[in-house]
């Protein structure tokens, strides 16, 4: 049995990392739910970059790059985070650079452990049957709001908790992990009412980009595994 | 209106802090419970302090001290962190130092603020009622375990979210408040299931002082508010 544990923060991240554990990467409003729609529309690799500044290098460099803070998109950006961005046409055969408010930052504080893996809505079902192949234990690192808990990222992480218990070969007892299932116990059945009190919600509602909620909620919409290599995110073999 | 935020670790705190707002420090198990019966019981005040040594040198200058690591009493002081500890016979009176793991720790970093209280429980509802009568934001901040979430001082910051913002003169759009009100909302009817899988208890059951539990969850079963005066903790008029 491996153990589940529930980060909330990526500032009490050094609090919970481990070399022997993966971290399951989630901001699913919207930079992971956006990583698993390229993957599901065959981009070939996402390098994920801290600073405006790399992101412009890469640009210089003749890179695609999608890159936004506080939801707009960076101006010498070819697109933001919308996963309507990473179509098939933008992003199919491509290396994208790809630079964020919470999420991308969050990918390269876990790289030290066993493997950093990609989570939304979207692919929690293929990502639980992926981890429970593996014999170690899940770090669940929410990428939060600059460092604060958001109510989407935890309620992802309840769901992936509740899912990977369900496979008998985990156990938990963190308690952000048994908060974060309570909270999608209670709300899974009226997830739309639960995303529309957050924070988030209201930061895309004003910036006219939250047309992608429903999008990002729906569940097992593809079918990828997108996994840090190091230096950039790519496909795990599933 | 006034503003009501949760911040769920000390470790997040400097995401939080105003210098306007009033901090409800929140450690439900055992720190505040036992703080709250000091004060029922006529202690005159309380020193929190952080380290052992600090501890160590009040001792010797012959005050009372009450101190704790991992739920241990420490092997100078005289009694632990136990809310039964804090009956009239040992405190009516006197000036207590007290030092734990993590609640006397937390008040301190809040230092910097409108003021400092103590919330448990026992003092909910004389806490709403004090906090509603000022006209200024509150954050409630979680004690944690070694600066990770905690279920029971998050569900109590839930409980006191519901109190404040039924006086009609506060509101919320902070995303852990929100959480910490689904947590309470849904378990209030049985809160001792939800404490029963809580770290803490475990951690409390393994040192054999688990039998205050059920004590430090009981409702409204003193009439104090302690707040920090920048050395110690007093009674605030009520």
């Amino acid at each position: 049995m491996n153990r589940i544990e529930v980060c909330y923060s990526p500032a009490l991240f050094d609090l919970y990392k481990n070399k022997d554990a993966y971290v399951v990467v989630v901001d699913v409003l919207r930079a992971t739910s956006s990583i698993c729609t390229a993957f599901s529309h065959g981009v070939s690799s996402i390098i994920p970059v801290k600073t405006r500044d790399e992101a412009y290098a890469y640009k210089q460099k003749g890179f695609l790059v999608a890159a936004e803070r506080d939801g707009i998109k960076l101006d010498f950006a070819d697109f933001g985070n919308s996963p309507y961005n990473f179509s098939k046409e933008n992003v199919f055969g491509k290396h994208v650079v790809y630079s964020t408010t919470n999420g991308t930052k969050t990918i390269q504080i876990a790289a030290h452990s066993k493997g950093v893996l990609i989570g939304a809505f979207s692919n929690i079902s293929t990502l639980t049957n992926w981890i429970a192949k593996k014999n170690a234990p899940v770090i669940i690192l929410c990428a939060g709001w600059k460092n604060k808990y958001n109510i989407e990222d935890s309620v992802f992480a309840g769901a992936l908790t509740e899912r990977l218990l369900a496979t008998n070969a985990f156990y938990t007892d963190c308690d952000s992990a048994h908060a974060a299932l309570d909270l999608w116990k209670h709300n899974k059945h009226d997830l739309r009412a639960l995303i529309d009190i957050c924070a988030q919600r209201e930061r895309l509602r004003k910036n006219k980009l939250d047309d992608c909620i429903d999008f990002c909620l729906q569940l097992d919409s593809c079918n990828v595994v997108p996994i840090f290599n190091g230096t950039a995110l790519v496909n795990a073999e599933i």
